[in-house]
């Protein structure tokens, strides 16, 4: 497992490996995730061949990540008790070496979350997911989006992902029509996706727990990362060419995930 | 957008010039709603097209109410830190004159969620959406239903809905075979909607939220409300044509709702 | 309604019978579980036909249990208000007579969910519901699972689960490729059920809401567990026989339980 930045290997054929590796391995992934998208997190990690464990109160969520192979912080609905629960498996993850990605959801506007943002990003993410509006308010830049939306374009927030790349000591990833992916010196774009991945609540979350699912059998962060856009953004292609719509797309999209092949990704992945 | 107080338009040409205002628009819709319903209650939101923001902690909540376009606050599973958000941000839309919603979902024999609906109304929600029940006990008449069930007849709450409504100076929705809708002066009756919307958990409250999406568009209470019914409950027709259960009728139900034009909504419209 | 303690009635009759009762009766199920499956739960109540009320402040749920007709307790994202709720709703089932199940989710690794497993243990679930590692972790032996998998196995279990079901005076379910099913006395093995099952978040947490649903129609724990477990793990291989992975089998699944007759029940029960 080393990740396409041995020369010879591709993106497109390091996600074919590492896709194999997570489903080998069915790693635990930790997720302290929102209200909204927490079953449909679940079902993407199952579909994908990984194991999801929601901890979520701060007396579980510090022992927990330190032995899960990934763990995933969601900054939406920040319930106080689940605040606290962050903050201990956090310090937790970073304690102990796990892989932890940060999902700063709709911070800028909204205080709470943004003050926590913040902390959380100090302690050091392995990987940061976001679009533009909260990838440029994390680091203090813009006032984030309207709610969840994404309003600051992605290559407006380019620049910023690089900076805070090299601050975190981790990979910043910025979700768009183009996904951009960066650990502060190496950048990778992703064109794959789909528009209905917008129309569906969490179609942006799971992927934070997907990153988190990657980076538990990758210590390349980048790679990690390149692949878990890659097979979901590619199974969202596949899935929408079976959709009628965001309804029978969600459905699609967990079965797409259950079924992609290593082959489906290296010969769909738009890589630049 | 006059709506239909308009004499030449009629309930279901107004019904359909708002659904494409509201997908012109997109306007953000503030929910705090129950822990059951908020992932459907979202889907619905985005395959209409609008935005949905579930924002649902005191220190945030008011702060977003006031610059949403339309507020759902629905009285499920009602946790202290919830109840705490969702007096914040009544007092919030009020004050800021954004459109708000509440569904008091199962109040009567429920005492801490009764209780709070009786404060909350006494506020002034610009729309009360309910079964029988719940009106008759958000009015201090029967004690409410069973669970969630609808247990009086629309009928039988229809003078306790046009008194609710004079008292609020806003609308109430009645929800059942033939939903009632009064602003206390006009009374419209829609007998659209399918039983299928009762097999699925969020049937009724992501209604709710698709009126506080109708009403960020629409200043007339009683048009955005009627608009919103008919919109929905038309699109649980389709759904349910094509539906073998409640499982697929939920997710034909979110496709249906992205596709359903101006078009269906005139030709099915079943107004009293 | 006796059962299948009659002798000339088979365990695949009287399940077919109680199927008829919990939709002629629609029994009220108070759930108090976890946020990841709660809505996938209440769906398959009412697809089944039972009538949901998830009630989990504990202002309100000793007062709800005393008056369902069955009740859910699932330790899965136990959060303090939550917790509450779950002890004075046991006591409050235990003082009127509700039956109740007990779902020790993922507990033995986790401290705050097994402390309170161990307390509700000793109120007297009239149902425990877990894997095997959950059953063995609840009686104090092994330590539980890793999050929610099952790594012990069924066999492993059955003579910790005799003996639980002995202290408890009620029954004992051990979900696995072959359910087990013990009041102490009895012991009941059924082999239906696909390997989709684990691949939906909630899959074995519905299953819980289901017997407490049995449960309210039939006196006779034993029939109204086995009979659950048979609807379910049937209803499971008609859905997994239309499905093409797990989004299509979760939505295929609530259409099943929607539809399955009792005689589908009796034609493929594989009882032992």
């Amino acid at each position: 497992m080393t990740g396409f930045a041995v020369p010879e290997k591709t993106a497109a054929q390091s996600a074919a490996e590492l896709l194999t590796w997570v489903r080998r391995e069915s790693p635990l992934v930790h997720c302290i995730t929102n209200d909204v998208v927490v079953n449909f997190t679940a079902n993407v990690l199952l579909a994908l061949g990984a194991s999801p464990a929601m901890v979520d109160i701060p007396e579980e969520s510090g022992g927990f990540a330190s032995v899960a192979g990934g763990l995933l912080i969601n900054l939406g609905t920040p319930h106080a008790e689940r605040r606290a629960a962050m903050e201990v498996a956090a310090r937790a993850a970073a304690d102990h070496g796990t892989p932890w990605v940060l999902d700063p959801v709709a911070i800028g506007a909204l205080p709470v979350r943004t003050a926590l943002a913040h902390q959380l990003r100090d302690l050091g993410p392995s990987i940061v997911r976001g679009n533009a509006s909260e990838i440029l308010a994390l680091a203090g830049a813009g006032n984030g989006g309207r709610g969840v939306d994404a309003v600051s374009s992605v290559d407006a927030a380019s620049v910023v992902a690089v900076e805070t790349a090299r601050k975190t000591g981790g990979v910043v990833a910025i979700s768009g029509p183009v996904d951009l992916i960066t650990d502060g010196t190496r950048t990778v774009r992703v064109a794959n996706g789909h528009e209905l991945l917008t129309r569906v609540t969490g179609g942006g979350c799971a992927l934070g727990a997907v990153m988190a699912a990657f980076a538990a059998v990758e210590q390349d962060r980048l790679a990690a990362t390149t692949a878990a856009v890659l097979v979901y953004t590619i199974a969202a292609e596949q899935a929408a060419a079976k959709a009628q719509g965001p309804g029978s797309f969600a459905v699609e999209l967990i079965d797409a995930l259950y079924s992609i092949t290593g082959d489906d990704v290296e010969r769909r992945a738009r890589v630049r």
